[in-house]
């Protein structure tokens, strides 16, 4: 069944969901599924809404137009998209490919539906596992001296393909700050800790070191402070002191694919939204 | 922030959320949380919406009989409840206490709020620690004989008490079909396993012999067919071949424990719909 | 650091601990891991020990040479092993092909050492996924009429191939009861239910009907008696009343895959003995 | 049975394992329980054994005696104790009783096997809690100005009582570094965050403002450095945007009592050994 998914957050006042709902009714759209939360202490309303596209007396473009007046009024940011509509995400990888073949294998089985224009990276690795599949690789490599000058030019593509969603998967370069600004929201970053303990290099052999008997994965948004963006999900494995650091690298994997492929889909869904540092996650 | 709680479960059909939010409106009522889910395979509409109670125009009798026609031609099974009236609650144990234990402690802490008219045993192992609670304690113990007899009496004290909720806190008696039907879906049990296995008597022994890798509780509500009611909630976890079965008895506590509390404090909440065997549950 | 491997169940008896450990010293084996378990009930005992190969003054074949009388006073079950050696799996799928990826991208980053002569499936739909990486593909389809014939056949290369261990990677077919009874202890199925619940044909549908809260995957050995055999892992997770049947498989996917990757595991590691229908798993 | 549980680290050799358990038969022990764990990194040995009390031919001192030439060759840090002896163990809280009252529960009903010699509050508020439980409560308020002396109090009670296990139930002052140091490896402190996130106050609060989806506790003992002890255990919950602060304080009161009951148990059966900052836990 074909559906529009509104996505949108305003400050609170009384009588939004009635507001929302009626504008949809008002177009003969059939309300699927809504999820709402009101964050009273910020004093802020969030809601999904998915609507029978079939049902709409509008197109898509026409809905847009007629919501507009109304959201304006709200204050409101907002989205509006045919669930069925394709995002286009490039996805980045540096040497170690777990989470780059787990995503793949879930784009290619048809679990997680989307399109990859490219996938980039500063390593010659995985131009076999990526190309194999019919898709391309662009190898960007860096050094100290040039990454400033890579970084732009990875910029410039993001510019040109436009991507709905950028997944770092394992990339193991410091987004710039101009550009996690530029693409805010848009760029997904797969933590191997369970932030906010080990920001930063090397969290297992942290992990290892402070005798921690959870380890974890934390998948969000980058922002210009390192591993402190809008957190979408984490996922955590007992461990115990006869496990090394290698052991924990293993066994984070897991976590980290799992973290990272619930994240995609969600921000593929439309089921993300953030507000300050906090994602509201409207979760299926 | 005192808020009215609408549950209501009915037949699907096109702009139910646009009329209940807008019969709400119309009242002056503030929605301050909505939970829908439709049932696109049963064809059922579920929704529990919290209404900001100062801003009703009308008190809970007056907004019962004006939602009464809305409700009619629904078809809905529905409440309309006070979030701060406190639910009364029959507690239910042999001899096993720690389920007991755990939701006293839950009730004094302020936890869960609730009102205990009576604690009903058939033995009489935890007397003292319900009366030092100050709360009545009616021992009805029953024999192979005297088991259809004191069932009655039973019955009779759900009648004159009229409880919100029974709770079988390892009651460890069968309640006959006929009083599950009577006090239908307010009769919480918690079973000593991960349902569906393990139906019936001994399942940590069984669960040992199977030797199974997670152990687990289950909470649901009774019905005719023993261990067969909706599941409201459900708790696991990992055992260990060295665990023996009165170690699995032992873990095993823990999460009957909070699967039960969890499931104590959705229905005190209004947060749980049936819907033939099936519960949904609007978390929290 | 090289080690071997002894896997050993017998019968319990007084200082058998310092008689095993006695022999590795009495031959300079430096012992670098020990796992024990005595079964009182049973009355029986399980060892797994790691001994530090460089130090051991006798080889392989001589050990176990040296090691046969002592094993035959204890009436043991046991296996001497070069941890390094690499078993060598059977692959076995049908249609869905989740875990073959899962172990195919495990084996392929070394995650798992483990050697595949080769993958039988009853369709071809993975023969490029499994060619791709250099591997054998086996088409072996069957029907009704012809099911006992190619069976037969199956059994024919098991005892060719001689494989430590077959893993039916959803392998969709009944494994009749007389090549589980040969190959006892090396056919290792992941079933998509939590066993003992929903035994046999589509347990995710079931799951949904029953209406429970956590759904999991069972990594067991294969035995006649189907989805009983002794259970290595298991391994849940959270659903609600919003997901469908569909959700289920899609989220029971990512059980499958870690309960399979980890039995897998212990089994290449030689972590898992056998005891009537219960699994000692020295986990790591 | 009655047992004799060994505890013992030192720094690693060859044939550890066949000298301890040789000391064990040499004296007619029955080993009924073996754990053992070599840190090749810290090149240090840690291990429990059980050993069947009835079958040794020396009592307790004797046995103590004859192991501490042995021992001292070892350079091990050791312990030999009856399992059934009982731990005496303080407990401490301040204004929050879930986890006194857990552990009150379990001691009461026998799962876990300790003396309270007394409770000590810097509050009145659990006095009836505990006086009608018959243990002793001792009301030590300290102020700013008190803190030093009501410590220095606190520390001559520990040493007048010699506790084995002094339980920070939610005790919320700072144990002064010296008395940490006295009582090194004797004093449990839970704390309510997934350490080493969140260290410190409102664990909770800060949670909530960097938008977790994971919350936890961490029980760890007490050491000069606040909450950087050694870890004994770590438990977690799921939670979502819509939890305020004051659901995660309730979500989190659970994971804070279970993971406190386990590690009481774990020190109580002589399961843990520290080495650094790290705790080795051989569960049960």
């Amino acid at each position: 069944m074909s559906s529009t998914i509104l996505r949108l957050a305003c400050p609170d006042r009384v009588g939004l969901l009635a507001q929302l709902s009626g504008f949809f009714a008002q177009h003969g759209g059939n309300l699927l599924e809504v999820h709402q939360f009101t964050d009273s202490g910020a004093g802020w309303f969030f809601a999904r809404m998915a609507i029978e596209t079939r049902t709409l007396r509008l197109g898509l473009p026409a809905l847009r137009t007629a919501f507009t007046p109304l959201a304006g009024e709200l204050e409101a940011d907002w989205t509006l998209r045919e669930a069925q509509s394709r995002m286009r995400v490039i996805l980045m990888v540096s040497k170690l490919g777990h989470c780059l073949a787990d995503l793949l294998w879930r784009w290619r089985s048809g679990e997680l539906e989307f399109d990859i224009p490219l996938v980039i990276s500063n390593h010659e690795d995985f131009r076999k596992v990526v190309e194999r599949e019919g898709l391309e690789f662009r190898h960007m490599p860096m050094t100290t001296e040039s990454k400033a000058e890579v970084f732009a030019e990875i910029a410039g593509t993001f510019r040109d393909v436009r991507p709905d969603l950028i997944v770092l998967a394992r990339y193991m370069q410091i987004i710039p700050a101009e550009i996690c600004a530029e693409f805010k929201g848009r760029i997904l970053n797969i933590h191997h800790s369970f932030l906010p303990s080990f920001v930063g290099a090397n969290p297992y052999q942290r992990a290892y070191e402070r005798g921690v008997k959870l380890i974890g994965a934390t998948c969000h948004y980058a922002t210009a402070e390192l591993d402190a963006g809008p957190i979408i999900d984490q996922e955590v494995i007992r461990v115990e002191h006869f496990h090394t650091p290698d052991d924990l690298v293993r066994l984070g994997r897991d976590c980290e694919r799992l973290a990272l492929a619930r994240s995609v889909r969600w921000h593929l869904d439309d089921r993300v939204l953030v507000h300050g540092n906090r994602a509201i996650v409207f979760r299926d």
